[in-house]
């Protein structure tokens, strides 16, 4: 099944103790659709100024996404400058131009409206929600925010998470929306206000996957050497959603493999720049990842 | 098989976010053989005040942890008062009074000393090495240790690593002692430096068990009330060396269920103040959250 992504392209500039890069691809929906585009086929619909670079759109349709819904402004494609210290884990964003992406009003081409999953990343969730309206009944809706929404527009995003299926969301983050320090408690919150699904991402401490009746804890891959950790949160959602859409099954084995999927793609993504580790991986490199996950947190029953 | 434990006694005053207690039972030696006592016979040196109430020795007892080795001063026992914020993860320090615990010389009684299991609590390195020379060829030796000892007494902690099995230690304080930020190099120079085994304690984020060739991730059981964290490392460490002594095989398989069963008795250790938790717990208690670990974190082959 095909997955239409609504998202942020971005040229970044990122500085960790790794190294420094300037202006490269990046974006919520390109680290999304690039991670998914691994497992199935993908729709995407985003914004980008006259300066945005072909080599970028050659990358993406070479990954087969559809361009059809990428929008062309007049004007500079969005940009953003961070840094990150030692720890890794937290981006200090030293700047954000939103350019062409200010004015961003997502229209679904009809080509894609009867996509079947949508993932709506990280944008203003009344445009969240507008792209909901112009979709015919999709099997699956997952959505992400984050605590600029939460603090500016928390009525239009509970809106928002009220007709999704799937809420991915921050740790810090889940635990200022619901206005709860306990994650447990927290969830249950968030669980109540809508999505039948909360997926808790912890960065370096892995993910946590909610449902009514059940927690599933997958761990974040112990590597020995991260060098961006940029977009990590996108590519698991692009990982998690597109393992979904692929087996086009939505029993609760296959959530939980789902997130391990996620977490498999995530942890490519790290190991380089940009989407750089994207550009030479296999699908034999994701299947090995994902057994040595099921080593590294296998153990036998009593 | 038995375990011999030399640590601290001390009395705690915590407050958290859910309460307060005044000079409740703690210290390392306390709650390591509680816990390691659900899974084996535990030989305890420390060392109390004449202050040191009855009824803490007559729960030593009734857990069947043999005193023989709980050395009795004049003066006053080991205080330590510390407060808790709502994120949980850190303590802060109040007050600590070592009293009694300033001049403690871990003597080991002639009939602990061919115990096969050694658990060194966190103690002045060289008091750690000292207990070692009066051991007869244990069959496993753990560690735990802390920053004080990290930055006062690197040297003597380094003589001590060289001469045990398995180290246990909190995520920052390897990142310190190795001088490392990222974690999977910080394990691999901290087992090069003479432990086999090396288990990273992450707090609500789990554990990971190292070895040259293999690591475990285990998370931490998502809990909806949390009262006090003081002593969950400890208890860990009791549910861990615990297991493995009675079921006294060093297979790796064991390594993996044992962190499991750590992290079981630390997630009841939190759900109440001080021991409390522990008095009324079971066996089936521990052996049912055992299979809840189970749940939270299987997922199906591909």
């Amino acid at each position: 099944m095909s997955i239409l992504v609504v998202g942020s392209i971005a040229l970044d500039s990122v500085e960790t103790p790794f190294g420094k890069v300037k202006e490269v691809l990046g974006g919520s929906a390109v680290y999304f659709s690039t991670a998914a585009s691994f497992f199935t086929d993908i729709n995407m619909v985003a914004v980008v100024g006259s300066d945005f670079p072909q080599e970028h759109v050659d990358f993406l349709t070479s990954r087969n996404i559809d361009i059809r819904g990428l929008q062309r402004e007049k004007g500079s494609t969005f940009r953003w400058e961070g840094k990150y210290g030692f720890e890794l884990n937290e981006a200090h964003t030293l700047d954000t131009r939103l350019n062409v992406f200010e004015g961003f009003n997502p229209t679904i081409p009809r080509e894609y409206r009867d996509s079947e999953y949508v993932f709506l990343a990280n944008i203003d969730p009344e445009l969240q929600l507008d792209v909901l309206k112009q979709v015919k009944n999709p099997k699956l809706v997952a959505c992400d925010t984050m605590n600029f929404w939460i603090e500016k527009k928390p009525s239009e995003l509970k809106k928002t998470i009220e007709n999704v299926d799937i809420l991915i969301i921050n740790e810090a983050e889940a635990r200022e929306f619901a206005c709860e320090p306990n994650l447990v408690k927290a969830a249950k919150a968030l669980l109540s206000a809508g999505p039948d699904t909360l997926i808790i991402k912890r960065g370096e401490y892995g993910a946590l996957l909610f449902t009514d009746s059940s927690i599933f804890s997958a761990p974040a891959y112990p590597l020995e050497d991260i060098f961006d950790p940029t977009g990590a949160g996108d590519t698991f959602a692009g990982g998690f959603v597109g393992y979904l859409a692929n087996i086009n099954n939505l029993e609760q084995r296959y959530f939980s493999q789902a997130v391990v999927f996620g977490s498999v793609m995530a942890s490519f993504n790290v190991e380089d720049f940009s989407l750089n580790r994207m550009k030479n991986l296999t699908y034999t490199d994701i299947e090995n990842r994902y057994r040595k996950f099921k080593k590294l947190t296998h153990f036998e029953d009593i």
